[in-house]
């Protein structure tokens, strides 16, 4: 504690009482530093950025502890479906006004997180804005050289496989913004907590890394929405892929909400914010793989297969029928 | 181009007219993937972000090719205050709207100084805002193992030193806030569009990263301004420092309007966004990096010494009176 702590600025105090604890690797030089360092260590640095913003991936009310993670987290499941071990992240975080009371809980959030995936924070910066919370992260993996899964590689015979279940953070939104699903589930708080709960904090796959590493010819995770993602996938494999919507693995809630028709299931494989891994793993690898998956503690499901051509992915119900989607994804724009 | 083109979301477009031109690297995958490669060479990789807010970093009506060049120039600046080459970078693009009117020649604006600054990049998003413009950056530069340059080592009897000229970027933003300087200014256009430019597009001195990694103990960029960024430079060091205010160079320009009393020395050493290297340059090596640096096309100024002691860094005038600093940099909050 010297005399220059009266001369530090309010943005250098709130990031030492908030995020240096936060800064547990060495090559962050605990946050004093203009820059980090991440050490070379012979493996490729996978590096990919996410940015979730007030209003538009979470909501003005959402518990501050729940937006770190899920700014974290958005990021680690983009490291998990390129088959990256988590490295280490850089923060923005463009604030209204530096609240005590927000901050202690976001810091803390996001510091349990780091250490739960083992991606500690690097460096960061803080800005003012007037306009809505922004978190920015920039999260680096490792893969051994040259082994990062693409989105490209994907062939026909594939099976196009993912993880957990499919539209409950969708549903969990529409609960947040008191859509139909939060008139009809109000009465079982279980399930409401669930579904509001996997809107909010996502569950990246990291400890399928390996598995989707050693396997798959192709991989990313659902953001957009599973079927606007698939179309990526496939477009940029230059395939197309037939997917049997009976076998899209959906949690227990997910499932009486389609039953009693709340929702259709074009609903939930347009909605966002599952991030889970969609991959395209071939026949004679995918008992390996999911075996691999099972011991790492991650379901997976065979949803469909990849085919040759460049037609957009197909969705089938039982009886062969191709449903329409009418919104594909979430766009920005 | 195939059908799912149609399919394709605004987003996707919008990355790929105008980004994915910019995206050279073969470690950025076209911008196709989810993620970036950053080839490990055996050097430590320095990991720096800034983020830029319209209406606190830059005027929500300056030109979007240079909102574009600052963006990364704060960036690259920091990589060359710690002694890296550039290596690359990705972009976080909040936007109210996908304007191509503004986003062409912002893109067209990145892309040139990308090149120009050998620094390509990696990866980015776009995200919709219904507040002020940001752009977060994280950007990669190499050094060999171990040689990051610090804002801590300064060593008592060090020489402080800046590049280029300080002050400036504060009389620019005075100018197009319709301050003082305007009025004074207004007709020499000349000065008038040096300063705005000053402001508006930072010259980051990464020519000058081997000279500072050669001889530097410490430095970082001068960002928020001089005095503050040297209060911070000396804390980390444990050190403080004596500055002899007639020999920070100042330009042309500003040297006319501190004679005319315009501004005062304070307003110029306290106001930010002058992008410069501040550094302390051990006595016995200051010729050997003045001579480097007029090599490298980069002006550098000695202006004072370092101290021991823990005191704020004085600022005399002729007369070794200190002057006082009513506020010695910018803060966010």
């Amino acid at each position: 504690m010297t005399e220059h702590n009266e001369h530090a600025s309010a943005e250098d105090s709130l990031i030492a009482r908030y995020f240096r604890p936060l800064a547990t690797d060495p090559g962050a030089f605990g946050l004093i530093d203009d820059a980090a360092i991440l050490k070379a260590s012979g493996e490729d640095i996978v590096v990919t950025t996410d940015a979730i913003v007030e209003g538009v991936h979470f909501l003005p009310d959402d518990p501050p502890d729940t937006i770190a993670r899920k700014a974290l987290r958005v990021n680690l499941s983009d490291l998990a479906a390129k088959g990256a071990t988590p490295a280490g992240f850089v923060l923005t975080l463009a604030l209204r006004a530096a609240d005590d009371a927000w901050l202690k809980p976001f810091a803390h959030g996001l510091g349990e997180d780091a250490g739960l995936f083992g991606c500690p924070l690097l460096g960061g910066e803080t800005v003012s804005t007037p306009g809505p919370l922004m978190i920015s992260i920039t999260a680096f993996g490792r893969v051994p050289v040259g082994k990062m899964v693409h989105r490209s590689g994907a062939k026909p015979g594939d099976r196009v496989v993912v993880t957990g279940t499919i539209g409950d953070a969708a549903l969990g939104l529409d609960i947040l913004t008191q859509g139909a699903v939060a008139a009809v589930i109000a009465d079982n708080v279980a399930a409401t907590a669930m579904l509001v709960d996997r809107y909010r904090v996502p569950q990246p796959r990291n400890a399928l890394a390996k598995a989707v590493r050693d396997h798959a010819h192709a991989a990313m995770d659902v953001s957009d929405g599973l079927a606007g993602d698939l179309a990526k996938l496939c477009a940029a494999s230059g395939v197309s892929a037939v997917i049997d919507i009976k076998s899209i693995p959906l949690s227990a809630a997910a499932t009486v909400l389609l039953a009693r028709g709340t929702i259709g299931i074009e609903a939930m494989v347009s909605g966002g914010d599952d991030y889970e891994i969609l991959c395209a793993i071939p026949e004679n690898r995918f008992d390996a793989f999911a075996q691999q998956a099972g011991l790492a503690g991650v379901a997976v499901t065979s949803i469909g297969t990849v085919i040759a051509g460049t037609a957009a992915p197909r969705f089938l119900d039982v009886q062969g029928r191709q449903i329409e989607l009418p919104r594909l994804s979430y766009s920005h724009f």
